[in-house]
Order: structure tokens, then C-alpha cells, then sequence
């Protein structure tokens, strides 16, 4: 933070902090309009990116970056809100109103975070690097995983399948891959069961070995 | 995340990634307990956390460690949850609870990543490095930011006074310290005007420049 930036820099360090906070409070559009109950929030999805970029063991991709570009990929929706493709709004525009609140947000920043968090951003919206496609995988295993697990919530085997049609032919790295893998067996046994319990699909999985 | 681990592997890493994001809808047992409507969850917390982290500027800590240390510190409360001071439960006991939580979470990833995250776990819990006591006072700012920001959204000045005094004598870092003072000044006009609208306090910082 801005320990020996110019007058003003701390008070503009918590301006941005109480934008970031927003992010709390701006919950993911694709389930308000799919009518979820209590809908993630724009930082709930962020955390758990960050936290899929840290278990990625691939030596050929920047590790901490992919965290990074994971933190940063979406923060322009604590000022634009979360604009989903059912908006009717082009991309062209989206990209418009997010790059503008990228450079009023970063702007509250001292030079070189500025650079840093608006560079990170460009590089995911670019797609400009091994690990900014990465994380754009990671961004959209995200979002089925959570699908699935509101139709485990919710009891409702399925009903959330358009999600997952839209990621189609999407991924492409061998350990988003494998989560892939994993996560569409899961979810066709809770299908094919229309089990209230997902615990008996769960049952499938290897248990931990020493963890105790 | 594990591409070429042992069998079954990937499927213990759907688990910890479904344990991971239960954090989204483990709420904070502080603003709970005060009655705040919609309070965040705790992947809210550790997000803008790692932000702050994030723009740490102190060239003698390890920024990126710090970034780590702030998404991992409370995810044992994925399984445990959040267990506030008031719940009465002895600080051993909540450590051993989230200690156990924590085995068993790493437990479900390979063994670097499962020493690695159950080390930075312990770094923080232990308070062994200076990373780990500036991510401490990172916990402790984010939370009274987050009451300020109740407190303003509620129109209710003062109101959560208990999360400042808890935190009295806390703060140490000249980056932290330079974001309290910004806090509390804008409080401080917060509570004396009784105000509705924020705003009349923020026009105290300086604008951003050069953001478009």
C-alpha cells in the first residue's frame, strides 16, 4: 500500500479498497437471471480462481502470475457490474466500460501498482499470454463447478446444463482437463440418480490418505 | 492441479475444490452475530485481503508471500467454520479444530502442494515471519474497513464501535497505519455528521489523476 506515496495517496488507497469491497457486494448475473438462491458474489468466484491458479503444478506456466491475473480478471465489475451475454450489450462495449473503470480504479493507485493491476487486466482481456489463457479456462471450469454444485444445493439434477454447453470446446490444459474429467462424472451420476445426496456420487472419489 | 499425479488424484482435487468453495457460503460469525443483513462470506474477506496484500509496497516483505498467506489463512473455516470470540470456544480448541480441517484439506492434493499450503497455514497461525504478522494486521484492517462500510451502508454511524476497539494497539506497519488514519478520519466525519450519504466524507481525499 501507498507507505510513502505523494499527499492524498492513502486516502485514494482507501477509495480503492472500498471499490474493491464492492465486489462483495456484485453477485454473478448468469445466476441471478437462472433465479439461484443467494448467488456467489464477483469475489467469492475471484477467490477460488486464485485458489485453482495456485494448485496448477504445470513448471511451464507462471504459477504466482496465473494467481494474480485470477485476483485482478474481474475487477472492473465492482464499478460496471457483472454484464452477461443475456444483456444484449456487445463486447466491444463490455470491454469499453471495463477498460474506463480499469483506469479510474487503477488510477487511485501509485504509479507503479497502477501499471501493474491495469497490465495484468489488458493481458487477461488480450489473451495475450500462456497464462492469461490458462486462467480464461480456469475462469469457465470455474463457473460449471459452481453450477453443478447449485444443482447438488438445490436438488435440481441438471437444470444449470447451459453453463456447461457454453464452455464446450473450451478447455484445452491437461490439468484443467482432468478436473473436467472429474467434475462431469460427478455431475452425470447426480443426474442419472436425481439423488438428493450428493454424497453418493462423492463416494466414487479416492479418500484422502494420510491426513490425520 | 494434478495432471500427472496417482490415481485418483484428480478426483481428491474436485473435492478440495468443492471444499474450497464452501467458503463462499460460510458467512463471518462477527457481522452474523450483529445482525447485518447479507453480511460477506469469508472468500469475500480473504479476496480483498489478498488485494491489500496485493499493493503492499514495503520492499523488505514478500509481497507475493503475503498474497498466499492471505488466501489460505482461513480456509480451514470451509470445514470448521467461522468461530467468532463470542462462540466461547478456548483459542487451543479452535486451533486444533482448524488444524484437523486443515490435514484434512491438504490431505486431498499432492505432497508438494499439501506441504506447501499446510505450511503457509502454519507460518500464519504461528506468526514465524513478517510476512505472516503484516497479513495478521491485513485481517484485522479489512474487518474494521468492512464494519465502516456497514456502518455507512446501513446508515447506522458507530454502530459496530466493538470491531475498532477490538482491534486497539494492533496495528504496527507504516503502510497499514497511513490506510487506518484515511479509515478513521472518514469514519470520524461518518459518525460526527450522522450523515446518509457517504460521499459528504469522501470529498476529503484528493481525486485520481490522470485516469482517463
Amino acid at each position: 500500500m501507498a507507505a510513502n506515496g505523494p499527499a492524498g495517496n492513502t486516502c485514494n488507497m482507501l477509495q480503492f479498497m472500498k471499490l474493491i469491497g464492492q465486489l462483495k457486494r456484485v453477485p454473478r448475473t448468469g445466476w441471478v437471471y437462472r433465479n439461484v438462491k443467494q448467488p456467489e458474489s464477483v469475489s467469492d468466484h475471484m477467490y477460488r480462481m486464485s485458489m485453482m491458479a495456485f494448485t496448477i503444478t504445470d513448471r511451464n506456466i507462471n504459477r504466482d502470475r496465473c494467481m494474480k491475473l485470477a485476483l485482478v480478471h474481474d475487477m472492473a465489475e465492482c464499478i460496471v457490474g457483472d454484464i452477461a451475454p443475456a444483456d444484449n450489450i456487445s463486447k466491444a462495449e463490455k470491454h469499453r466500460r471495463e477498460k474506463e473503470a480499469m483506469k479510474h480504479l487503477t488510477g487511485l493507485l501509485q504509479e507503479g501498482m497502477r501499471k501493474e493491476i491495469y497490465d495484468l487486466w489488458s493481458e487477461y482481456e488480450e489473451q495475450s499470454s500462456p497464462e492469461a489463457k490458462l486462467v480464461k479456462e480456469l475462469d469457465q471450469l470455474e463457473m460449471i463447478l459452481q453450477a453443478h454444485e447449485y444443482e447438488q444445493l438445490e436438488q435440481t439434477p441438471g437444470r444449470l446444463q447451459e453453463f456447461f454447453d457454453s464452455t464446450q470446446g473450451r478447455f484445452h490444459h491437461p490439468e484443467v482437463l482432468q478436473l473436467l474429467k472429474s467434475l462431469n462424472e460427478e455431475r452425470a451420476g447426480h443426474i442419472a440418480t436425481g439423488s438428493k445426496d450428493s454424497q453418493t456420487t462423492d463416494s466414487q472419489c479416492d479418500r484422502p490418505a494420510g491426513t490425520s
